[in-house]
């Protein structure tokens, strides 16, 4: 269990740092540092297998197989990968299946580690077929993409979508450890390292003043790149995520907050088809709907709602949703995993740097979707 | 944790019996009695919900669903069900995925409890449905066959198949009460009867001298489906099973024992194709196999292995496998999960009433098969 106090915003500090997530005997840490993926030390520790199989994408893989593959020899006999096709409308359980086709193709045992490589795809897919092989074999997360850094890889959530709701079918079923190599992300796409900063900003509002006031001075080096900005941003993210998952692992209450931005977010996807917006741009939007909400509930006043939106609009992140109609944003919200007994509950901020979850007036939601989609 | 001796057989009782799954915060109750269906207070202290759905097959449903509709009404607002194709071979994702469209299409929330109605390919499926549906919903086993009372319902193991191997993706998820009514197995088909003997008859040789004795002074009644010698029968069995899973819930060790047979067994259903033998068929053939393989090994003597082979042969159970071929038999078996680095494990008797696991000589594995096929 962690402790209850958030620990203050660090200075940012060269070399290797190490996040904890205090799970009791399932604690892990995640390492955030540069070139993390060729040094030795990075793996040791770790379960040590026969066989071993990388998880990666068509895209990842040819970046950064070969050297995963080499860090991560000495532990295993054999190790295998296999190349998923990219994108979120892959997250389905057909992709899914080429991770176990391949598995038993090679009579993998149940001491078999995998490998995440990749990004929030790559992750939750890797993380739930680790859970369900042989009902559980470890798993390692070794995210290339901000998003995946600061939020997906961490805490445990494993899933793939259903066609009617995003995330449906999965575990929490948590890693061994976390690898952040910022080497990584200087193959990462622009609109992805946006998408990315989406999940950074979400923790300002919901749990860190501090934090808020920060991004909100280097959000331009962030922009850039700057690794040592960067590298404080996934810190701290993981730190807030850590205090919140160590407090609420399998969500009972309070881990709800980290969806903040993700109930309007999860119908834009759907909405669109998976794959079409990014889930970082959904929920960058998102958010700006569930800021406005949280104003029209009186939790926090329209300026403050205001601030929270011209970050995410600084970004270049979209701040406009697109024109579903009403009807199909709230059939799609319905199903939302926080929903109870038909109610749509949202995620609101209010004071600023606090988050709680409650349902809102059907009007009201109808005059914020109206209001911010384009 | 569970206290490390088995309690002593006990005598027939009237009434309904309780058998606790000792696993700490996840404990459970196993009631076994006459009626349970009908009795008000049979399914009094569940988790309550808005909505509840029953999964049952084509076979069951148009038996029970109805009763146990209105026996759970009190506890939900709406109960909904589903009907699975009746079978083995559809222990698929593509049958799974109609629960979990279900219950997106009803928009069940996270709450919903999840009534498993059936044999052990429904209580398997409904149980890893369970365990994924929004990262994990509760479920109630209502087994209806002896197979699923004895052995399948109980213990947290839920999966489904693979066309590469049986069970290979799954979950290890608890169940929050198990309910056996003596009076659904009435209906049960005479082949499916002895397909759950198998597994009564297993208990006996890994666990339990005295058992294994009862059982042969009793196997006429048993046949005969007296309830009362049935009802002690599936008690025993829960005893046992919930003393082994009660030390090893996720089969680090001891648990496997519970194994025994199977790793033959496996190889007859996956190699015949899923449904062509029964499970329990295909486990009273690998229980003969892996006593005479016991014997091989100088673990019991022939005597020994002749005994339990009779005892098995005495209920009408197949006691010879398909002529495969030894290589098909070794290949399949490679894929089994208790495998480790490509070695094929096997639970082994002796001295009789106790089982262990370990590996044998191929040339040995290959004489067994060829001993044991016709």
């Amino acid at each position: 269990m962690a402790s209850t106090s958030l620990p203050p915003l660090s200075s940012p500090s060269a070399g290797t740092s190490t996040v904890q997530i205090d799970l009791g005997d399932r604690r892990y840490d995640i390492l955030i540092g540069e070139g993390l993926l060729q040094q030795a030390d990075t793996f040791q520790g770790l379960p040590k297998s026969s066989k071993a199989l990388i998880v990666t994408n068509t895209t990842v893989g040819p970046l950064y197989t070969a050297q995963l593959r080499a860090a991560i020899a000495p532990f295993h006999k054999d190790v295998l990968d296999v190349e998923l096709p990219d994108g979120e409308q892959f997250k389905d359980w057909a992709t899914l299946n080429l991770i176990f086709t391949r598995l038993l193709e090679e009579a993998a045992d149940r001491k078999t580690v995998l490998y995440a490589l990749g990004g929030g795809v790559v992750g939750d897919m890797t993380g739930f077929a680790a859970a369900c092989y042989m009902r559980g074999v470890p798993f390692v997360q070794v995210p290339t993409t901000l998003l995946a850094q600061v939020d997906s890889s961490v805490g445990g959530k494993t899933a793939i979508n259903h066609p009617a709701g995003k995330n449906m079918i999965g575990a929490f079923y948590q890693p061994q450890r976390v690898i952040c190599d910022l080497v990584t992300l200087d193959t990462l796409p622009q609109r992805e390292l946006l998408a990315g900063l989406a999940e950074v900003i979400k923790y300002g509002p919901i749990a860190d003043l501090a934090f808020l006031d920060w991004l909100e001075a280097n959000m331009d080096r962030l922009l850039a790149r700057d690794r040592t900005a960067l590298k404080l941003a996934i810190q701290r993210s993981c730190e807030i995520k850590a205090w919140v998952v160590g407090q609420d692992e399998k969500e009972a209450g309070l881990r709800a907050i980290l969806n903040y931005g993700h109930t309007f977010g999860h119908a834009i996807e759907a909405g669109l088809g998976y794959g079409e917006w990014l889930h970082g741009e959904a929920v960058g939007t998102g958010m700006v709907m569930a800021a406005d909400l949280s104003a029209r509930l009186g939790l926090i006043d329209a300026g403050t709602a205001q601030r929270i939106t011209a970050l995410i609009a600084r970004t270049g992140l979209p701040t406009k949703g697109p024109k579903l109609g009403a009807e199909r944003y709230l059939e799609l919200m319905q199903v939302d995993k926080k929903a109870e007994g038909g109610e749509i509950r949202f995620v609101v901020i209010g004071p600023l740097g606090r988050a709680t979850m409650q349902g809102a007036p059907e009007q009201m939601v109808r005059d914020v979707i109206a209001a911010h989609t384009a």
